[in-house]
């Protein structure tokens, strides 16, 4: 992550694209080649067959994400593309965290674990691996939390997203 | 998702990388180069700052796999790789599913969604948004028994992974 792209707000794009990854590529290619770098993303089966769901989460000018859109829009691989960014949706992403952890140790961790309804889900002598999901702002908090008892390792699935269905009239 | 890319054992491999897109493409140009395709990609950051933890599934022939890591590996954006496949390790996904939803479906749907610890974070009307956290085979088994109230739509994160730390000796 440049320190570019943290300039201007966020966005979060959804995709349906082919599931092939010649595709990736391709996406991959447009962000870089305006000099865009993706914070996150997340490509994993949809609903139908041979298709694939893609959330990218980026920074940046409006009018180059705009164009960006345009751009994907018209990828053969790209069947549908949305920025959610000014639509109200949900999203969530995931993070297993391996904490660093002696006997003594281990249940304020689990304490802490608890608080963000997060789940223990491998355990050593020396170490819990803890697996958390919600907002991007939360796994950020938590991994915060349990920073002071040391980080071995965090994966994290960057952000999926979707439309909410309701929509309040005035 | 080609049909070639499902012979083989599943793969899943962890890689931690520079957080600049060039080296998703890099990475992606890798796989396809060799005719293999991505089941599935999740890039997030990782424990340190600029780096980010990229873990890719992917189905093939061992011989070619082992070949694509090597060369994984020496690309300068690739601080480290490793094959998951074959050491114990935790993986999980993450996937967001859109349920049509009459009124009268409600409780039902609810009911399959408390069976698989899934939780219902939009609701309208006509749809319930479904967040669940597990295995890529509990999340398809999920989407399985939410197909005949109708998918409007799954965004999923593919597969995250860790190693686990306790190794039982003999």
């Amino acid at each position: 992550m440049s320190e570019g792209s943290k300039k201007g707000r966020k966005h979060t794009i959804s995709m349906k694209v082919n599931h092939s990854f010649n595709a990736l590529a391709r996406i991959a290619g447009l962000f870089t080649g305006r000099g865009f770098n993706i914070d996150s993303i997340s490509i994993g089966e949809a609903e139908e067959e041979k298709m694939a769901s893609c959330t990218i989460t980026t920074h940046g000018d409006e009018h180059i994400i705009d164009q960006i859109i345009m751009q994907l829009d018209k990828l053969v691989d790209v069947v549908d593309v949305q920025d959610l960014t000014f639509v109200p949706h949900v999203d969530r992403e995931l993070a297993l965290i391996k904490v660093e952890s002696s006997k003594q140790k281990q249940t304020e961790i689990i304490q802490v674990a608890n608080v963000f309804r997060a789940k223990v889900i491998d355990i050593s002598p020396e170490s819990l691996t803890i697996e958390i999901t919600g907002r991007k702002d939360k796994v950020d908090a938590a991994i915060g939390m349990f920073e002071p008892f040391g980080i071995r390792k965090v994966a994290r699935t960057g952000t999926i997203a979707m439309k909410r269905e309701y929509e309040p009239k005035d």
